[in-house]
């Protein structure tokens, strides 16, 4: 992909020595002229300091935002009022370097758990990677705020407007326990578009519904997941004139991040895409596609390339949904594999075939009512379990 | 342990070629004079033929039960209507052969989902079943009704009361996915006290909430789950002589079941008792534990002996229930590794050593309220993966 970064942003990634791996741990975003932003965060209660830093900066500037720094190695959570002072601390410094106000400093944090953050580290590896910040280096960004990530996550949209490209990048960091409701999962959405704060924040919340909301790897939350928009204007091109291909391109993007989050999940070897269908709203049929997505019995079945229906159907059947089995058909790769509740006689071999594809659908028809949804899923393999019994978040 | 299982019952079991391994796959108990009978089911909304059969006929004996027919290996489940016609038509024979009528037959399945159940083989072995029933063939009733178990489980209580003994024996069925609200679980309780439908009811629904409600192995819900409570009179003992002391045996038998579940769930190493206290109250205390057991990332840190307390604070802080973390403590056995909701020094190698028992406990205060609850749960290893990635329930 040859990605051309939106204008207005520079970027610069260093090793601050937070990652105990000696890889680059610490990611800068600069706007030097600013950026509006709108932000949204992780639904637990328990919140890492940058969380409740960040919320409370946006808030005190008004959506303006000047630098967006994000380290990875170390969460910044659970670490009480020390953590508050370590991440305010840390947008102070940059703010002085930069020449901007402290509350215009975004902090973002991701990595272990309850173990205090290394300031003097940061602010050491400070200079030298405002001093590099160019803006071509996007790719070195996506790559220094990844944890356990394999690979680095970038999704890139151009759209045209009387001579004038508006560009829209947007990298994520994601593997681990990523939910619907937005968990370990860091995305930093960067446009020269021209918008206010409101109208950014409009469309980020339903970008987000459609994407971020819709996986799920394992169905735990976090503590420190952020979607961040930043627009720096510098396009000049006006909301109202594009507000329709943008909003495509702000969906299509955010959907690409979800689906490599997806596909880079800890020890996935299958993304499955759920197509719940005739649901009598979409908030029933989400419900349904996680109680599916969060079951390890259905999850392990993938592993397995095994069609297990009676696994998804019983999923359906606790998903806290009123629904009539009697009603429910599956389809796996386009073959019926369940009709209205019960066995219908399908090819076995077929399906395997279908299961063992790095990507495949299923899809479900309720006969509740209209509401349909995708949702992307992946299998639960032994490689996950080894993962995590043997890394400390 | 020198099991008399209480009068007034006969058990059996056979291997009538249901399950695929050869291994007894049909159980058999009859009370030749009847039994006051209570029961409770899954809450999947899917729920199997046996379930739906074994409702009607005990609302239309009143709570009388004749005989108990248990088959493994096939769950007839999301068999439509032939399913139920198929669990009618082995009530009717169980019912002509020991002569009593068919809506005192009680019937259960477990195993695979959606395939026909195998009526003729079942009905083929009855005589044989029927004709070696004896007093003390329990351990292979239990051992029968077994699916992905390694064990059979038993518990047994006896009380006294004026020279009279009052007994207590109770046989259940797990592994795989038990989750709170009773899963893929088969429990029979047989007592020879002399008591009445409702009152065995209202005793079980309250010795099921301190037991097969508190706990999970990997949070799916079943289809088939069933717990059975039967007292065929003969000891002589009404309930009103011996309420208290056979509420805490009953209580202690079930308890006793839950533990062995746990431990036999599948891939199983560690057992984790859960201590929930100063939660506002019991039902947030138990979704706060559900949360906690429910988590992968919780699970596999304790396959892999890792004391991420930051793990447990992330899954209360999803968990819905609304906390303050900072008035949340964690002890793991008896040692604290987590205060006011941050880190708290502790000896990493006493946890490790810990974390390495079969059954420890880890303990929370959450400085919400009076309400305390134990829940057993288990850590989540590779093998689970394994046995069901590989296996079709």
């Amino acid at each position: 992909m040859n990605i051309s970064p939106p204008q207005g942003f520079l970027f610069s990634a260093a090793t601050a020595g937070i990652k105990a791996s000696g890889k680059p741990d610490l990611a800068l975003a600069l706007a030097p002229e600013g950026a509006s932003a709108a932000a949204m965060f992780t639904r637990n209660q328990v919140v890492a300091a940058p969380v409740t830093v960040g919320r409370a900066n946006l808030s005190r500037s008004r959506g303006r935002v000047h630098a967006l720094l994000v380290n990875a190695g170390n969460a910044n959570c659970a670490t009480g009022a020390h953590g508050l002072r370590a991440a305010n601390t840390v947008c102070r410094e940059v703010a002085k370097q930069i020449k901007a106000p402290a509350h215009q400093v975004f902090p973002s944090s991701t990595g272990i758990i309850g173990v205090p953050l290394p300031v003097e580290k940061i602010t050491a590896a400070l200079p030298g990677l405002i001093h590099r910040a160019s803006h071509e280096a996007l790719p070195d960004f996506a790559t220094a705020i990844m944890t356990t990530d394999t690979r680095s996550k970038i999704a890139y949209e151009e759209i045209s407007h009387r001579g004038r490209s508006v560009c829209l990048a947007g990298v994520a960091k994601g593997a681990g326990m990523i939910h619907p409701n937005m968990a370990t999962m860091l995305v930093y959405l960067f446009t020269d578009l021209d918008a206010s704060p409101s109208s950014l924040a409009k469309m980020l919340r339903s970008a987000v519904d459609v994407s971020f909301n819709n996986i799920s790897i394992d169905g735990d939350t976090s503590t420190n997941d952020t979607v961040l928009l930043l627009a720096s204007g510098k396009s000049e091109v006006g909301l109202g004139a594009v507000r329709r291909p943008f909003e495509a391109a702000l969906h299509s993007v955010c959907r690409s991040l979800a689906q490599q989050i997806v596909a880079d999940g800890e020890g996935v070897k299958h993304v499955v895409r759920l197509k719940i269908e005739q649901a009598s709203s979409e908030k029933d049929a989400r419900q349904i596609a996680r109680s599916i997505a969060n079951s390890p019995l259905v999850k392990t079945a993938w592993a397995g390339a095994d069609p297990n229906w009676g696994r998804l159907l019983a999923a359906i059947g606790y998903s806290g949904v009123k629904i009539d089995p009697s009603r429910i058909n599956i389809y796996l790769g386009g073959q019926q594999i369940c009709r209205n509740g019960v066995a219908h006689p399908f090819d076995k071999n077929r399906a395997h075939q279908t299961m063992k594809e790095p990507t495949y659908e299923i899809r479900f028809t309720l006969g509740a009512g209209k509401a349909n949804l995708e949702f992307l899923s992946c299998d639960l393999t032994a490689e996950y379990v080894h993962i995590n019994a043997d890394y400390s978040t």
